[in-house]
This record gives structure tokens, C-alpha cells and sequence, in this order.
């Protein structure tokens, strides 16, 4: 008997009832595949930065708190959706079944290693375990399930790149794909948290994308991190402004030096509230701000904006584009530089 | 002497220093214009509906003790910003003088009756006395002064309108303005929340720029009023659907009939949380949707594209975009029935 799902897993929704999954409060976790879902076993959460330092600062930094923490919001919601920043993340692991409706696909057999690029806050997942909390990257290995619905989207690992590596750029694919969407030759881009996971993709797609009669600009909390001395290093940003992005003042005065003229597109991968102001005022007239940050609160744009008289477009983050995993990967082939700070950083036990 | 303050008012921030004027907590609201801010004589305060509703409830409905907490308020802080909402309204006033800085410009002159569309919470206010309070609009009658920095926004009142319909209009001028610039000829465009004050001037403008080769469809929670009957009367939309918008299994169910191909551009007027699903998934793939709602929540919309694996463009609705104002009152002035439908719907004491 086959039994299919609906294709995007309303049939999983415990409550409220109509409630597609991700708006849902919880979800059937049941460790078992429809004809139309794929079930994994899962290795690693990679909870998303928003998240993990709200719930590394509820539990004082302490890695046997935090694993707790989360084993019991799963076990409440059947699924890794903090309550409080709204946010998931995204696991590693191996296919276990893939359900008979699904057997034609092509890009995933079952032993596959692969990535959910669908948020956490929508995949139900079951958990007999946490294993270790890793504080610096918000990695935290685990034993259990999960399950992706037909209109979920995934990755193979690639052979080329660790598995820490590999999932650390796929977390963020979205930015670097968008960048390059975005990023016109010749214009004027300014990363805000350029020295993140995000910021750096985005710098180095916006470097390529811009060309020598463009402009990259990294807004940073300080040049005396790894990443920024790497933003400058190898000319990823042609001007590095240090600043914190919460205050707004600062920023406007950092203008004359680093922006004379604005920006015509500005990309916010800083993962604290309150900087959505510092952005919009550093884009030209009808220029692009790019919210790429889970931290974003929409009332402040959509009000900032219009407080300072700003007419700019604003965009919602999108963490899904077409090919955006190739993307995000290819840009790290292509920039060894980056490569080996990532490698170096988030490189651990694969 | 020429004193010129910050383009943004940083200048007439009292505490925290270094804050900006909608961020600070109290504000220099001294009645004289420094040479870059226009000084209005205010006549009504309309009271954003969130924060009348708190200070109405704060003060058990009497217009009495409501006029005397907004009076406490100003004296205090310097601005009508309500501590408990975090929100402000606008001011409707009479321009008394324009700073020499700002002599040149061409929309205002002295004596111009105008409304501000800035937030009362990022501007200086100065109360003498406070006349009367209609607990029916949130409108408030005083006496007072009010100052404009110089990236603040405002529109001349016009003369052909009621001024309590000019400003409703003006509430929600972004959204048509918006339209006009995203709705292309043959474009298919979805307006969900079609039957309010925002959604009939979007349905205006995308009827008129998606032309005969296009299609408008509006989501509606009831066929049964006054403003959906306009709609179809009117052929503002093509098609009329029938759903409650926080239902996304319910839109999607819709699709086939009302969107078959999905829409290019879908834009979000509805007044209630919850919908950006359902936003995204009457979207095609790369296709726009337009998040005019202040009810929306980024996270909601960053993630349920993602989630559902769509490559969407999806922007936050800027109250400001250039021309706006006018662009929404001419929107009234070419569409007779909508004008109708608003001066009996928002014409009060003008």
C-alpha cells in the first residue's frame, strides 16, 4: 500500500490543524517515510547562528545545557524550531529510505551523504540523542532521524571539501548566490558583516561580479579578526570600514571616507538585531538592501526607510535560489584563499 | 548666523546621546527651525491605532485622560512616542517657517497646510494644550508646534479631497506607488487582501499598467462586501478568490482555478499575521512578492520560501518611495468609484 503525503507536509502538521509545517507548533515526528518523503538518519544539526547564540546565552555558554536545551524543544515540537528568534538551521546526514513515489530521482540514492537545505523550523525530527555541542560553530553532533518532504530541497556532500566545510557554506548558500544575482559590473556593493561565514561568500562574489571599475565595501566591528585581515589581504574589499552596525550614527560618518556616493547594493549578513537603519542609510536612492541577516526585524526596515526618507528596495533574504548550493560551493573552489580560512575554521572531525 | 542640524536630527536628541531621533528616548522639541528643518503649527495628532488603543485602555476610554497622557507623554519625551507600543502616528499642521537652507525647495512654502509622513515617534513635539480627542479615529485636536528635519517626508494637503480621506490615503501611499513600478504589461498580479484600503489602490494601479493582455486577481476573506462587490463591479480584478489568507492549504487549493500559472508579481495587503506563505506559494518561480503588511514577519518569509523551495524575490514594503503621495491621490482622482468608496468610508468632520 503506498501512501503519499502532501507534497509540502501538511500531512505532518499535529497542531494547529491547517497549518502548513513550518507554521506549525508540532510536528509528527514519526521515524518513517511516506511514498513521497525521503527519511535520513542525521549526524549534525547546524543550528543557525541567530538561534544558537540565543540559546548559548539562555544557558550561560555551557555545551551540556545548550545540548539539553535543544533535545527539549525537539522533544516538544518535533522539530529544531527555536520559539523565541523563529529560526531552524539545517542537518547532515544519510539517506535511510526514500519513499516509492520519490525512487525516479536522480540526484539521491539511499546511503547518500546529504545536506537539508530546508530550514530545521519545517523537518520533522526525531532525537534519541545529543552527543557534543560544538559552542564555536554552532555544530552540535546527534543520533536520529529526519524527514524531508517531496518539495524539500537537499545536497549531496561533495567529495572535495570536509564535511564541517561543506555544510558551513551551505548554511548560507543563499548569500553568495543572490550576490552574484544582484552585483552588476561596475557598481558599488557594501557587505555589512563582511568577516562573517556569509559576509566573506558575498565579498568574494561581489569582487568577482563587480570587476576593477566596481566597488566592494566591507563594514566590520573590528579589522583585527582573521577574516577582515583576509578581506584585505587578497583585495576582496577595496575599502574595509570598522564600525558597529547597531549605531547608525557611525556609520552615516563613515560615509564620506568609505561610501562617498552610496551604495548600489548593500548586504547585511550581520547576525545581531538593530542594523537595519545602519544599512538602508548606506544605499543610494533606489538602490538594493539585501537582508540576508535572521536578525532583521521587518517593522524597523519598512519604518526606517520611510523615517529617513530613503526610496530603496528591500529585500527578504531568500535562502533558496536555483543552483545556489553549486554556487556556494564553486565560490570556494575559485577562491582558495577563503577556502582555507573556512577549512581552518570549520574544519573539525571529518 | 546659520544653524544647521543633522539631515537625520541627531542634533535634537537630548538622551542617549548618540542615538538617532526614533531610537532616542527624549528629544529637544524647541518651536524655532534651525536652517535645515521646517517648524509646523500642528492641528490634529492622528494616533497610530495599536497606541491609541493602549492609551484608551490605559485610561478607560475618557477623552479627558487620554488628551491628559498624551500631554504627560510630549512633556516628557519630546514626541507623541508611546513607551508600551513603541509607535507614533502622524501630524496634520500648517507650515509656519522653513529653515534658509531649505528656501529652495519647490513642494512647500509658509502658510502650506501639510501632513507629515514621518513617524510622531522620530519627531520633536511641542504641546500647549490638547483640545479635544475623538475616540472613534484616534484623532487629537491641540495646539502645538512640531518640527521637520530635512530628510523628513510630507505632502501638501489637497484642495479636491476631505482631509480625513487624503490622509487615508496618504496611510498607505507606498503600496500603490510600488505597484505602479512592479505591475509590467501582460503581467498576471495577485493583490491578497484586495478589499482594503491598500489592496483597492493597489487593484487600481495593477489594472491599469498589466493592461487587457494582463490579469488581477484579488484574495478576499468574504465576496460579501461593499469593497470586494467594487472590485468585480469595477473590473479592478479579473478574478475575485474567496480565502482566508493565513490558510495556505486553502490558497493552494484556490490556484487552480484563480492562478493556474501562478502569479508574476503577488503583493501582501492583509492586515493580520500569518500569510506569508501563502504569499509565496501564489508566487512563480522568480517572480516578486511585495510585502506591504506591517504584520509580516522577515523570519516567516526568509524561511517559508526556502522551506518550500522557491526562488522568489521577496521585498519589504517601504512606506516611501518617490512621488508616492502623489501617485496615491491621483490614483482616487482617476478611479470615481474608489474615490466614492473612501470619501463615504473615511469622510468624517473635514
Amino acid at each position: 500500500m503506498i501512501t503519499l503525503g502532501c507534497r509540502l507536509g501538511s500531512h505532518r502538521v499535529i497542531e494547529p490543524k491547517g497549518a502548513l509545517p513550518q507554521g506549525a507548533w508540532k510536528l509528527d515526528n514519526t521515524p518513517h517515510a511516506y511514498a513521497n518523503e525521503i527519511l535520513c538518519t542525521v549526524e549534525t544539526l547546524n543550528v543557525d547562528s541567530a538561534s544558537f547564540k540565543q540559546i548559548s546565552d539562555a544557558c550561560g555558554g555551557d555545551p551540556q545545557a545548550i545540548g539539553a536545551h535543544i533535545l527539549a524543544t525537539v522533544e516538544k515540537r518535533g522539530k529544531q524550531h527555536n520559539p523565541v528568534t523563529g529560526s531552524g538551521g539545517m542537518f547532515v546526514g544519510r539517506v535511510r529510505a526514500i519513499g516509492s513515489a520519490l525512487a525516479g530521482r536522480d540526484d539521491v540514492a539511499v546511503g547518500d551523504r546529504i545536506a537539508s537545505l530546508v530550514s530545521l523550523t519545517l523537518t520533522p525530527l526525531h532525537l534519541e540523542a545529543v552527543e557534543s555541542v560544538d559552542t564555536a560553530t554552532g555544530q552540535v553532533r546527534v543520533r536520529g532521524s529526519a524527514v524531508l518532504f517531496e518539495s524539500a530541497i537537499y545536497a549531496r556532500l561533495p567529495d572535495d571539501l570536509p564535511t564541517d566545510v561543506a555544510l558551513a557554506v551551505l548554511d548560507v548558500a543563499g548569500a553568495p548566490a543572490q550576490v552574484r544575482r544582484l552585483a552588476r559590473p561596475g557598481a558599488t556593493v557594501c557587505v555589512i558583516g563582511a568577516d562573517g561565514k556569509s559576509g566573506l561568500l558575498a565579498c568574494a562574489q561581489a569582487r568577482e561580479r563587480v570587476g576593477p571599475t566596481g566597488r566592494v565595501v566591507g563594514i566590520v566591528p573590528s579589522a583585527e579578526t582573521p577574516s577582515a585581515a583576509l578581506l584585505v589581504e587578497h583585495r576582496y574589499v577595496d575599502h574595509l570600514a570598522v564600525a558597529d552596525a547597531r549605531d547608525a550614527l557611525a556609520v552615516v560618518q563613515l560615509l564620506p571616507e568609505a561610501l562617498p556616493e552610496m551604495a548600489d547594493v548593500v548586504v547585511n549578513c550581520v547576525n545581531v538585531a538593530g542594523t537595519e537603519l545602519a544599512s538602508i542609510l548606506c544605499c543610494k536612492d533606489e538602490g538594493i538592501v539585501y537582508f540576508f541577516s535572521m536578525a532583521t526585524s521587518f517593522t524597523a526596515a519598512a519604518l526606517g526607510a520611510e523615517g529617513v526618507g530613503k526610496d530603496v528596495t528591500m529585500m527578504v533574504g531568500n535562502g533558496y535560489a536555483k543552483g545556489h548550493a553549486a554556487v556556494a560551493l564553486q565560490t570556494l573552489r575559485d577562491h582558495p584563499a577563503i577556502a582555507d580560512y573556512f577549512i581552518a575554521r570549520y574544519s573539525r572531525s571529518s
